[in-house]
This record gives structure tokens, sequence and C-alpha cells, in this order.
């Protein structure tokens, strides 16, 4: 069993930082804390892999190796299949992962290749070589969060409170983004493996032993102005409902409620009212019993959002957190299920709008203080952005690295090259012991087409036009981005989205700059231009504001 | 009613060449000479357009006007949507036209978009501004005879004659290319005028008068060593098997079978055994005869699959032209159906192993004489090419110009480069009037992934693994051509392929050349990668040949 983790120090492995970068990146990806199986090279999100075998894995460090700064490997779903004579200005790696022609795009398929050995899927950052552990989902979930405080909230959550359920994988990072946030948090999971987890990471303060105490303490916290996260064991199903009869009777009301159970998969995801977890494990490994489990499963999700429908009657902001819970209800008879938003139409196309999106870099010498420093870079150049201030702070205390030391914040048009540019000049004067690689999740304003999740309810009705993703992509791959990547099917499986990842070095050197300067204004405006031709009026005014040449967007 | 044509002459309208070409190609595209229906922005394959709508064109052109040596043009489904900063060795325009998320990529969702004025079909060339009119067809057939003569015949068609039906918008090109490829061809067309329309435009050469006629003139043009093309009025699925007999019992065997009638569409494009042309035509203007017509026409397409199936089993090289037949025989009960290939894999594949394809180039300057100058450059650069060498003879004088003239002609891995250096050359010291463009089809060795066409039956399966086209194009990109794009749906329709297409111009200079010398060399060479990764013998050795870096391949 291999064990990897990237070099670190200023020794290079490879001819320039520009390929180091890679080499680096895909090793870190595969590090025993990044990686979820790495003895499977998979990364992240099921079965998201860095490279297709260990066979291409040793030949990707190997071509890295011995790439010349004149020249570019592609990358097909895991494979290193050739290397090509292009320029400085180019990128050193393209990448192809996952994509199929669209009528066989379906994981039968994909399947068939896979077990073949003739195909990969590359999930997001996985592929794409840019994934930076659990750092990531916190940050999401806590912009998230605040976009609901700016919105509903004059922007202070303090003394604000949110309900939601489900602890798991993702939904474990709400308790702790809400309190970055600054909002206490009330977070309803039926199993207290899934809680015992939570407290012991930190991502969770304290867990209540009932509801009244859960209440008591929501109570006394949000009037202390305090953030805190407490945990109650229960099943969302019974345990809303009942908070919805006590609001109507006097008792305290959220101020912001979803869920992050796993309603989308009603066999393994959601626990139906009145059973045990053990009757629930017990009939979700029976497939005889499965008809009878997704029936109960669906009926519980039914009532679930019923009462989150109750909230939002009650004028409390209400989303789904991108776990199909509403459809499911829906299905069930609920005809108002879909009366409460996503939460991408709801708080993340806002900022979509603006070009704001997962900016995240690494930090490729290994040392800790280099993040630390861009870190305070970050506090000099915006700061005005004072969520952004609260969020470094407290990442920096309360999220471990997790391989190479890495930082993610959200940034906007106009702001991430000025990032890009000061971290390339901290390495040119020597501030940093080494280059900064940049990157991003393909969840970006410009970058994905995803009609069930990034791209829900366009204003327009272009959900599934990918021609946008496949232009962000060829527009970094011309402004001269390090590598550059275009999947199929991350986020939401097979035949439901394209998306685009890109990533750029600071190596400290004036080229780098040209090419920072353009990639990372080009990238987010391509997702400006993208709602701009959408109808979006924010997209819109941004265009004008930073004077973006859209020549149809009058 | 507008009249769009391209400018000619050596004036600029744009800042540089590298923006008057698209400039220019786009008007061409619409020629009323190239274009099928110029008011309606159509240049061809049924609703294949050169921009969305006409406010979309002239803001395309009036951007491109303005355009920048360091600026890019992001063309969205034929709309203008942004204009961005990159660098002079970047491509002037980047074009995704027609991309849906797969499970969304239906002709239903496309024309729901597209009525709304959100979308457009961009077919291969039509939205990437390369269309050059029927010589592409010509010569794609053209080439696929000489390579089933190459294969079967010691590479002479002499004395040979091949058998086949259709004479319809792309089938009508058969009996020209034949001759042009040096054999006899006879072809069964069930309606007059289309017969009286190839012969009038010099693609047909006679008709004869019935069977014994045909086969007749078929023996003396073979006897003599002459190329000449037959016409016969009749209905393919009764003169076959009558053929069939008349073989059996020591008449004339046919050389080479396959088949041009519309068998994919059993409304519009089949005509049933027994039925009159006038009956078909009602039956297909009556919906509720729609079932009737088209097991009629089914039925007689069994009929002429097993008469296709009897000269393969002579031992006559047989195979499906791309119209669907075998599948409706098979439909039909005719289980063998499939014995005989498409002619993709039989006779196109070994020439995309050697990165062979459709290479096309313009003449900016709008002058005859520029094209034929690079006719005799060609036959320089590849002395020993001597199906080529016939064909641009040929070409020229059979083949009329539509719009800007133009050539084509299939050129390898190793060759496509050495041509583009030579027309740079030539614009630079004058010998030209003006540069030349040079494309080609997206059907081409690097560029498509098209499970029922191009990627038909690949070695290792992986017809739907579209991961390719997208390579090529962010490689191209990379490399600095002129302008890249990547479709959907071309030539098969929504959800069947993906590929991409390039242009690079030649206008003389000393960085136009190091272009040509990179994206010239790489996009055929990612054909031969794409094969060799695939397992083809031919590619593998292609590799080798040109020392190819394919990491992977041993
Ligand atoms: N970007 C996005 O749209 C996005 C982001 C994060 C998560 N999600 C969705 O959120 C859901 C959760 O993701 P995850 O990775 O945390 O899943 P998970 O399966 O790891 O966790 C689900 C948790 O919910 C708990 N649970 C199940 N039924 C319950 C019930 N009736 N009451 C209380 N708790 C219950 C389970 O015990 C488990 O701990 C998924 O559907 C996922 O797709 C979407
Ligand atoms: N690249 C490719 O794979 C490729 C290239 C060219 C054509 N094709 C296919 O070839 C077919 C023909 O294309 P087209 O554009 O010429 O179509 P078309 O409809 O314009 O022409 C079809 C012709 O066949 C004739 N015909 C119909 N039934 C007949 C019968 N029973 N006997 C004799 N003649 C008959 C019609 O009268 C018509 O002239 C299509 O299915 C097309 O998709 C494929």
């Amino acid at each position: 069993r291999r064990r990897i983790a990237a070099p670190t120090g200023g020794t290079l492995n490879c001819k320039s930082w520009l390929t180091e970068a890679p080499f680096r990146m895909i090793q870190n990806n595969l590090h025993p804390d990044v990686a979820e199986r790495p003895q499977d090279l998979v990364v992240y999100g099921g079965i998201g892999r860095a490279a297709r075998d260990w066979a291409c894995f040793d030949q990707i460090l190997a071509t890295l190796k011995t790439l010349e700064d004149d020249e570019t490997l592609l990358v097909q779903s895991g494979k290193p299949v050739g290397v090509f004579k292009t320029h400085a200005d180019a990128p050193r790696v393209l990448i192809a992962n996952s994509n199929l022609v669209p009528k066989w795009a379906t994981w039968e398929h994909f399947n068939e290749l896979d077990r073949k050995g003739l195909f990969m899927y590359g999930q997001m950052t996985a592929g794409s070589w840019i994934y930076i552990g659990a750092q990531g989902i916190v940050q999401g979930t806590f912009e998230t969060f605040v976009e609901a405080g700016r919105q509903h909230y004059g922007n202070d959550l303090k003394g604000r409170w949110i309900l939601t359920a489900g602890l798991g994988g993702m939904g474990g990072a709400q308790p702790l983004a809400g309190v970055l946030a600054g909002a206490c948090v009330l977070a309803i999971e039926c199993q207290q493996s899934s809680l015992d987890f939570r407290l012991r990471t930190a991502y969770l303060d304290k867990q209540a032993r009932d509801i009244d105490h859960a209440l008591e303490l929501i109570r006394q916290h949000t009037a202390r102005g305090e953030a805190v996260s407490i945990g109650l064991l229960g099943n969302a199903a019974d345990v809303l409902p009942e908070l919805v009869e006590r609001a109507r009777a006097g008792g305290p009301k959220p101020d912001l409620v979803t869920d992050q159970t796993s309603a989308h998969d009603l066999i393994n995801g959601y626990l139906p009212s009145g059973w045990t977890v053990a009757q629930w494990r017990a009939a979700a490994s029976d497939p005889a019993r499965h008809a009878e489990l997704k029936a109960a499963a669906a009926r519980s999700c039914a009532v679930h959002v019923r009462a989150m429908l109750d909230f939002q009657a009650m004028g409390i902001p209400t989303v789904d957190y991108g776990n199909n819970i509403r459809q499911v209800a829906f299905d069930e008879g609920v005809r108002d299920a879909f009366n409460f938003p996503g939460f991408v139409p709801a708080y993340i196309r806002p900022l979509f709008c603006e070009g704001k999106g997962p900016f995240r870099w690494v930090a490729l010498s290994g040392d800790p203080e280099d993040i630390y420093k861009t870190d305070a870079k970050i506090k000099e150049l915006f700061p005005e952005n004072k969520h952004t201030h609260r969020w470094l702070d407290m990442a920096r205390e309360r999220i471990a690295f997790q391989g190479l030391p890495a930082r993610i914040c959200w940034l906007g048009l106009g702001e991430r090259h000025l990032a890009g540019l000061a971290f390339n000049e901290m390495v040119k004067n020597g501030e940093l012991k080494g280059p900064i690689v940049i990157g991003r999740d393909h969840l970006d304003t410009g970058s994905v087409a995803s009609p069930n999740r990034e791209t829900e309810s366009m204003k327009d009705g272009t959900d599934a036009v990918s021609d946008w993703p496949l232009l962000n992509a060829l527009l970094n791959t011309a402004g001269g981005a390090t590598w550059v990547s275009l999947h199929h099917g991350g986020g939401v499986g097979m035949g439901y989205s394209q998306h685009a990842g890109v990533v750029i070095v600071c190596d400290g050197t004036e080229a780098a700059a040209k090419r920072i300067a353009r990639v990372l204004w080009n990238d987010p405006a391509s997702g400006v231009m993208r709602h701009a031709d959408a109808g979006y009026d924010i997209a819109v005014a941004t265009a004008k504001k930073h004077g973006l040449n859209l020549p149809m967007v009058k």
C-alpha cells in the first residue's frame, strides 16, 4: 500500500515551478489526510479520482519531471496521453475527465468503461488536482449563511439561530460554518455516532438532552449574542413539526431553516419517522425491504417539508440545501413543496453575479507560515471585507490544514487578480518560502452548467446550456492558466453537469504576473458575463462597474 | 432581404488579418452561392446557422472590426457575448455552439431554447465559419472510394464499378466522386428530377434507359478503362435484387456496393417498393398514413439490405454509408444486417489513424488564381501523392467555386503543417494576392466523438468518450489557432456527437509561421494519439514514425 504526499521545500523535482506545481498538487490530492481512499486513488465525492490507475499516476509524475516550458501534457480521464509543443504562455497541463457524448452519458455506460480501465470519474477538484479537504465545504456553507444574513438581517447574524438537520459528511460543516458566520445553530441528527464525531472534531459545540434543553440553550446564547452550535439527537421529521407547534405557541422561532439529511437517497440517507436506526440499517441492507423503506422515508420527508413550509409561512427564510427533499415531498403530494427556493438561486447566485466564488490557494513550500502571511495580505488588500476577516481568523484557529497548507475564501471580480498579483509579489520578494498555487472549485460563477444545482432556475431558462463552461475553459487556456480542466458529471453525477477548472501558479516572475492579471480577471468576469447574459441586474451592474466588454449587453 | 458576401481584396476592414479572416469567413458562410437559406442565416445541414440572429451577426462584425491583437471574442451559440484580454498568440475568437448538459441534450429542449432566441444549431462548419459548399462532400466521398480502391484493388479503380443508390443532397456527390477516383458508377435513383439535376450540373454523366442498357454501358466503359457515371431510374429495393440474380447468372458483378438513399428517415427518405413517387409524397404529407408508409419503407429496406448482403457473400466489398439502413433492416428481422461495416470503420478510420482528414483552405483575396497557385504548391510538396494530384486537377476542372475560392484535400500528420508553412511563405513573398485561411471539418481524426458515425465501433469500445474533442479544442487554443470552436450535435443531431473545429490564418508573418507549425502539427497528431490510445496499429506506427510523445503508448 503506497503512501503519497507532496514534496515540500524549495528544491525542484521538475524543470520549473509551473510543472512542479501539478507534480506536487496531484500528490497532495492523494495525501492520507486529504484523500478519502488514497489506496484507490479516490480523493473525495464517492469515486472522484486523481489518476486513472497507479501506472497512469506514475507516468504523470514521470512526464511532469521532464516537461519543458514550451510543452503541454494532455490528460484524458486520468491518463497521460500526449505531450505537445505549445509555448511559454500556454497551460502546462490540459485535462478532460469523464466526458461522454450525451446519449451515452449514464452511470451504466460510465461503469462499463471504468471497469475496463478505459475511464475515470474526475468529480470536480479530484481529477483536476486542486482539492484541499474539508475547508472547502465549511467555507461554502459559511458564505451561504453570511449571504442569508446579508439579505435578511442587515448583514448581522448576532443573536440569530439557524435550524437544520443532518450532520453527515457535508452537513457536519453546518454548525461550524454557522458559528463562524456569527449565528447559533440547532442541528437535528438521528445518529449519536454522527453527533459524537462532530463534537470530537469541534465542528459542534454542545449536545442538548432534549427539545426543551435545546431551546433553552438557544434562548440563552442568542440572548447573550453568542454564536454556539447545539446538536439534538432525534428525527427531523418529528422534531421540526414539534418546533413549529412551539413557535406557534409563542416559543422561539428560528431565523433560517434548512436541511442536509440525505433525502436524495431514500434507502441509505433518510431515517423514517418511528423507526430506530438499527431497523433502518437492517432494511437498507435487505433489498427485499427497499420498497417499504423508501415509502416510509418519503412519507417522513413530506412531513419534514410541510414543517419547513410552515416555518416559511411564519416569514422565516427557508431553503433547500441541495438534497432533493422538495422533490421527494412533491412526489408524495406536497403540492407547494417548491415554494421555498434552493440555496443556489437564493444565496449563491447573487454572489456569482458579482463574480464571487470559491477562490483557494496552496503553499507549495509546505510551510503554514506562508498561508498565514497570505491571510494577512488578504486582510490588508480588502480591509472593508469584514466577514472575510472573520473567516480567516476563525479558519486559522479552528480548521486544521490537510496536506499542503491551503486557504479558501470567496473573492469576486476585481479582487481575485489583486490577490494573485500580491501573492506573486510576495514570492518574488522572498516574503514567502515558495510559490503559491491558486485555483478554485468547478462550482464557480462562470465554470459550471448543472441544472439541478448551480444553474437551477436561471432567470432566462438557460439552466442546461453548457456553452458557458466550455468557453470558460477555452478562455482560461487562451489566457495562460497553468492547468485547465473540463469535466462532466461532478457533484450531481453522470448526465447532469459539465464544468471547468483552472489553476495558476504564482512563481514570482514577471511573466507569471501578466498571466495572473489576465486569468484571474477573465475567469470571474466570464461568470459575470454569463449571468449578465441571463438578465441578472446585479451582474449587469457588476459588468458596468468593472468596464467589461459584453457586446450584446446594453 | 439582405445579401451577404465576404469582402475581397487587400484592404482591411478590421485591425489585422487575424480578425479580418473571421470577419470575411462568417460573411462567406452566408454568401448566396454557399448558404442554403442565407435569409435565415442557415448555412447547411438543415438549420446549421452562422449566427444566432441578424442583430448578433451585425454585432459580431462590428466587434471584429475593433478587436485588438491581444483580445479574444467569445461567441456563445451564435451570439457575441464578451471580449477579453488575452495575448498575441491566443486565438482571436473562441466559439461554443449548441452545447447542452447531457440529460437535457434533446431536440425538444433545443427547440424550446431556439424558439426563445436563446440558442442556435451550429452544425459543424456553419457556426464555426469554415463551410465551403459542395466541394467538401465530393472530396469526402472521393477519399472514401480511393481508400476502398487502395484496400481492395491495389490502389487502382480503373475498370472497376461502384453500385449505389440515392442521388440526393449528399448522395448526388457519389457519381462525380467515383469518377474522380477512377471508377465507373451505377447509381439507382427513384426520382427523375434528381437524375435531371445531377445530369445538368455534370455530377452524373449519363442516364441508362433500363437495367440492360445500364449493364451494357458499365460493361463497355469498364472494358475500356473509362471512368463514367451512369444513372438508372428505379427503386433500389427492386433493382438490387435483380442485379444479384443477374450476377449469380454470370452477369457483371460490382466491385463495391453502398447506398445513400435516406433510409434514416422512413417518412421522407425511402420510396417503398411498388409505390409511385406521387403515392409516396401523398402518404408522407398525411400523418394518418405515416405508420403504413414507414412499415412499407422498412420492408423495402430489408429487401435492399438482403441484396447488399448477397453481394457481400459473393466477396464484393459492401459498406453502409451512414444512412442507418442496416439498423432498419435489422429491426425488420434481418439478423445479419450488421455483417457489412459502416464506411467510417471500413475506409475513413485507417486514414484517421495516419492523421489524415479534410484539410481545407480559402483565399481571402477572392482571387481564384491564389487557389490555383496553392494547388500547384500542394502537388510540388507531395509529388508522390498521386490521387491528390488527380483530385486537384479534376476539382479545378469540374467543381465551381462557391463564394470565396477554396480548396479541400485530405492531408495527414506531417503534411498539413508543411502545406500551411508553404502557403504562409507564398503570402509573405507576394506570390499570393492575400492571406490564406486554413481550416477543416469537425469530422476529422482527433476532433469528434460521434458513436453512430465517426467513432462507430472503436476498437476499445470508447465510441462515446468525448474527452478527445475537448482536449483537441484546448490544445488548439493553447497552440495559437486563430479561432477554435466546440460544438454539440453536428451531423447526427442533439445528443449524438461532440466535436471541435480549428481555423488558422496564414498572414505571411513569422509569428504566424510559428503558430502554423504548432497547430497544424498538433491537430492531426491529437487524432493519431486518440487512435493509438484505442489500440490501432496504424496509429501506433504513425506515432512512432513521427516521434510523437505518447506517454502510455509503448
Ligand atoms: N452543494 C450542494 O448542493 C450540497 C452541499 C452539501 C450537501 N448537499 C446534500 O446534502 C445532503 C447531505 O450530505 P452529506 O454528505 O452530509 O450526507 P450524509 O449521508 O453523510 O449525512 C446525512 C446525515 O443525515 C442524518 N439523517 C438522516 N435522516 C435523518 C432524519 N430523519 N433526521 C435527522 N437526521 C437524519 C444521517 O444520520 C446522516 O448523519 C445530501 O443530500 C447532499 O447531496 C448538497
Ligand atoms: N457522413 C455520413 O455518414 C453521410 C454522408 C452523406 C450522406 N449520409 C446519409 O446518406 C443519406 C442520403 O443523404 P442525402 O442528403 O443525399 O439525402 P436526400 O434525402 O437528399 O436524398 C436521398 C435520395 O434517395 C432517393 N431514394 C429514396 N428512396 C429510394 C429508393 N427506394 N430507391 C432509389 N432511390 C431512392 C431519393 O429520391 C433522394 O434523391 C442520408 O441518410 C444521410 O444521412 C451520410
